[in-house]
């Protein structure tokens, strides 16, 4: 049988232009630093932006943006919380420290509950940090979320690019829009990343390098935003919006102009 | 129904002495080198040491054993290949880099039939390599395994001790046996980790820090056991074996003045 949340779904990701899913395979690799920093930068800009921490097992985007004892409000579903002009939702506001490990149609149901209730309310991009590993919910994020576009993390190590490489080959052979792969926590000289994502036929969206910083300002978004890995964070941002927000840029110019 | 497996999986077990299951929920912290690393120099020492990779989706301690074109043999079921004395066992054998994402049912399938299938021979020590995440299969191996202890990595960062607090949590609720825990890739010096481990009522095991020459020694076993990571493996070792592994270390020695 039809899920009876799916038409719901389908209607609430018709109202967001552009979604961005943040993964990786590898664990530990950075994504979700990477996928708050965008966020605050996209909304600073001026887009109507959403972060969706889908890690349900192991979420951290509350860490750095220090949201844990935020808390949505219920309105004809939930309206997730805004920080720094980001709408921001994770199951943190829910579980807690408590977290259960969820069986894989569990999660299949808290992906359709979660996608089902939040009220959005419009966006221009919605990113989401996914959890480490090729799993179960990464098909159903492709099941349930078709015009996906994939941004992949990597560290330097061979170790990393050995999950990297299987999750790029796997999202080819299941037709998925893949941005490209973004080179993080980089601190020796190399160009082995390079060559082997540009090898598999994928774009290099560049390198950001390690920042012993960037610890200190877990929580603290002002201090995140002043840090070199920010800034190697908005010429990556640059990149991603040329390659797969062209419209979406072009009617933001214009209502500027307007 | 009960799986026939189940009786062959009880008995396979217990050949085996210790088994030492190392896990994170955080992926990216060094378990997969952590745990290889620590198999070679149990074999060293002479025990009877078996490295089992179940981190299905995203493998990588064949990158550090360079063990991915060995073959195991066939013989009444699986005969993992030996490596400079580890008896060793991965999908990777099977899967190489087409690996699909299992779903939760599968994973546990996955397990049972590896658990089933593969000829130990008798082990002192089945080190175990999770994958990352809170998982389907973390509930699988307690359930299976029952005698299984816990070795926990983290690193210095409170991104990843975000999410190893909360695995501590599951595992102290489970009654599951944890040995302590370890703090990798240290960089600063800062008793976060210790104080943050002892005030959970675990068992600090002690660091490791970064060594930037490891990365050029993965898929070289002598270059990798001669860094400074693999000492300080070692060291850590030794506590571990002192917690749980009392009995065992007697009766080697007993057999040595023999």
């Amino acid at each position: 049988m039809l899920d009876p949340r799916l038409n719901i779904i389908n209607k609430k990701l018709s109202e967001i232009k552009k979604i961005i899913v943040i993964s990786s395979g590898k664990g530990g690799v950075g994504k979700s630093l990477i996928a708050s920093t965008m966020a605050l930068l996209f909304a600073k800009e001026g887009f109507k932006t959403g972060l969706l921490d889908l890690d349900f097992t192991s979420p951290t985007t509350h860490v750095v943006l220090n949201a844990r004892n935020l808390k949505p409000k219920e309105d004809k579903g939930i309206v997730p919380p805004e920080i720094y002009g980001v709408k921001y939702m994770s199951l943190i506001f829910y579980l807690g420290d408590q977290i259960s490990p969820l069986r894989g149609s569990e999660l299949s149901n808290a992906l359709l509950e979660i996608l089902a209730v939040t009220q959005w309310g419009g966006l221009d991009i919605l990113l989401i940090d996914m959890p480490p590993g090729i799993s179960d919910l990464m098909l159903d994020v492709l099941k349930y979320m078709r015009d996906a576009n994939f941004l992949i993390v990597t560290s330097s190590s061979k170790m990393s690019f050995e999950t990297v490489r299987k999750l790029l080959m796997l999202l080819k052979d299941l037709n998925a829009v893949v941005i490209g792969v973004i080179e993080n926590i980089k601190m020796a000289d190399s160009t082995y990343i390079k060559r082997e994502v540009e090898a598999l036929g994928e774009s290099f969206l560049g390198e950001i390098h390690f920042d012993e910083k960037l610890e200190e300002t877990l929580g603290k978004i002002e201090k995140l935003l002043e840090t070199n890995f920010a800034k190697e964070v908005e010429n990556i941002s640059i990149r991603v919006k040329e390659i797969c927000m062209g419209d979406l840029q072009k009617k933001k110019m214009g209502r500027k102009i307007m």
